[in-house]
């Protein structure tokens, strides 16, 4: 997620201009640096030419979590997943964690000790180390600051900026499922028996919700398949939602893009909490941040190629849409076949 | 700084149990692993053969610094002085600089671009890129995290295990005038009148302390030099006061250590200080935090070399003790010649 360098909530701080500030002022071309800030992690190259992944991503009580709806266990496996999700959007393979956690008067060592099984239960699958990191006291509330470092065969890293007029657009997974995890999560408990469709919502659907906000899966694997085979001329993880994650792709790639929404892919579950809370689920979809989905474009030639490696690989992609020129501008056909401009409407976080 | 996983305060989270316990629970045996957590950084290695080395510090408003007294710039100066030191301590060239920031509600884009000003005005001379990071909004103060990442030439790091009976006990520059200038910054500004002794500290020390505080010199080049040499069989540099960081390194090399008092270098300003607040010098230089200079042994047959080339470098190093068996403890000769075990009166923050 990091050298995105995005401001998740509402302040007196504009996020983009402080991105571009900062990448103006303090970025200065070096032959070792293939990529700043302005991706979902930097990528650096050693002499011997190997190419190094870093990402660092930070969450803050109040903003990221709220300990009153999970556990520190779930926080440092979300904090660990996030941080998972940049490195596959680059095609890498995480190696290495650096964690950096400021302690509340109100934790105690077995909250900290919580917070590490979370974070490192995200990282075992990936056979990721911990290799250092910091803990402070803190006057104001948890922070949780990792930093994941991997690595990524030279010349195969996914970037931002890719993407080619005609290719085509795909992601993986479903999307809208932890939106729709972290809205069950905030609604008060009273809620549930005061709003007339909550029947139509089952446990099991709202369990589902539930998991995949608060222990999102990275796409590891999928990222290093779409790199090692050169399939994707663009990647991004949906953290900012889908149509803030489109707008990056499109920024960096300078093009534009139509998005089918009647393809998106949508959990059985996410349209039952639609349903239920007389939502239109494509809305849940095209701004639910935190899926940790992978967005990525495809160039037509290798499309076939690609479906059919997917299908061997046991890996659920979906074709949602099409590059198309810088002009065109982001917009949607609706089911109804109507075009429209799509809306920034990326979820900032529950402050 | 980092992988030491020290907490900066008091707190019912107790650093060392917390310490051995991450380092037990999560440090597997890798061989790409030279050095995880409990040094100043992380060393890994590639497949190439380079040596990487890694450090994360985390710095949280109220307790590490305070916006009364210090300026976003100074602040962010400190932050990656904090940082270079690390890696100066490591034998380490720092090279990428990675920087998470919460920033809160009271927190302008002004602030945010001083901070990275003194960050990078502190990275300049040693040719340190920006590459990444993260923003959040914080609902308590300003957090800044960052992590630096550097090279060493294979098998020269500075750990701090190496030490051996024997060796003698160095340390650059002067001591304790960091804690002498925050000390200054602190005082109520009443207290100066009220205080009978005050003339004896002319403005030009004051300045000198408060600016030794707030713009700390991290010692790369000395680092750079003693690894490169060989010199070195540990190094450490003193961010948790010289009894503190004494301390780590006779834990982690398994020794003993005799410190000369008498030898212990003091600035003119740091006596000035002690006399006018009627402290003991030693005392203000042995508990004293964040100096950031390096203490480091050397084997009784490379002193001679070693004393000789800093001559001719310009590196100001001063030798205080003498390494000896683990038995013997941490003990101090007084200028009477009088030996006393060393209390742990590591200087804690603020708070």
């Amino acid at each position: 997620m990091a050298p995105t360098y995005r401001l998740k909530t509402r302040s007196t701080v504009h996020e983009f201009d402080l991105i571009h500030a900062l990448r103006k002022q303090h970025t200065l071309r070096m032959p070792s640096v293939i990529r700043g800030i302005g991706d979902d992690a930097a990528v650096i190259t050693s002499k011997a030419g190997q190419w190094t992944v870093l990402t660092t991503d930070l969450l803050t009580e109040g903003i990221h979590f709220d300990l009153r709806t999970a556990t520190m266990a779930e926080i440092g496996f979300r904090a660990a997943a996030a941080n998972l999700s940049d490195i596959a959007a680059m095609g890498g393979t995480p190696q290495y964690l650096l964690a950096a956690v400021a302690i509340p008067r109100t934790g105690s060592s077995r909250h900290v000790h919580q917070l590490y099984r979370g974070m490192m239960a995200a990282c075992r699958p990936h056979r990721v180390r911990l290799i250092g990191g910091d803990t402070s006291a803190s006057c104001g509330g948890w922070f949780i600051s990792l930093t994941l470092i991997g690595m990524v065969l030279p010349h195969t890293a996914l970037f931002r900026s890719g993407a080619q007029i005609g290719d085509h657009l795909y992601v993986t997974g479903t999307i809208g499922d932890a939106l729709a995890g972290l809205k069950l999560l905030n609604e008060p408990p009273a809620r549930v028996k005061r709003h007339p469709h909550t029947a139509a919502l089952s446990a099991k659907h709202r369990q589902f919700l539930i998991g995949r906000h608060l222990r999102p899966t990275a796409r590891v694997a999928v990222g290093q398949w779409l790199s090692t085979h050169g399939f994707a001329t663009s990647a991004i993880d949906i953290s900012d939602g889908l149509s803030g994650d489109l707008r990056h792709i499109c920024e960096e790639s300078h093009v534009g893009v139509e998005v089918n929404l009647g393809a998106l892919p949508l959990s059985p579950a996410c349209r039952a909490y639609a349903a239920s809370r007389t939502l239109e689920p494509m809305n849940v979809a095209l701004t639910g941040g935190e899926d940790y989905e992978l967005l990525f474009t495809v160039s037509p030639h290798q499309r076939q190629r690609l479906e059919r490696t997917a299908l061997t690989r046991g890996f659920s992609l979906t074709r949602i849409g099409e590059i198309r020129p810088y002009r065109f501008g982001i917009q949607a056909l609706s089911l109804q076949g109507e075009r429209h401009r799509l809306a920034n409407t990326s979820y900032t976080h529950f402050t």
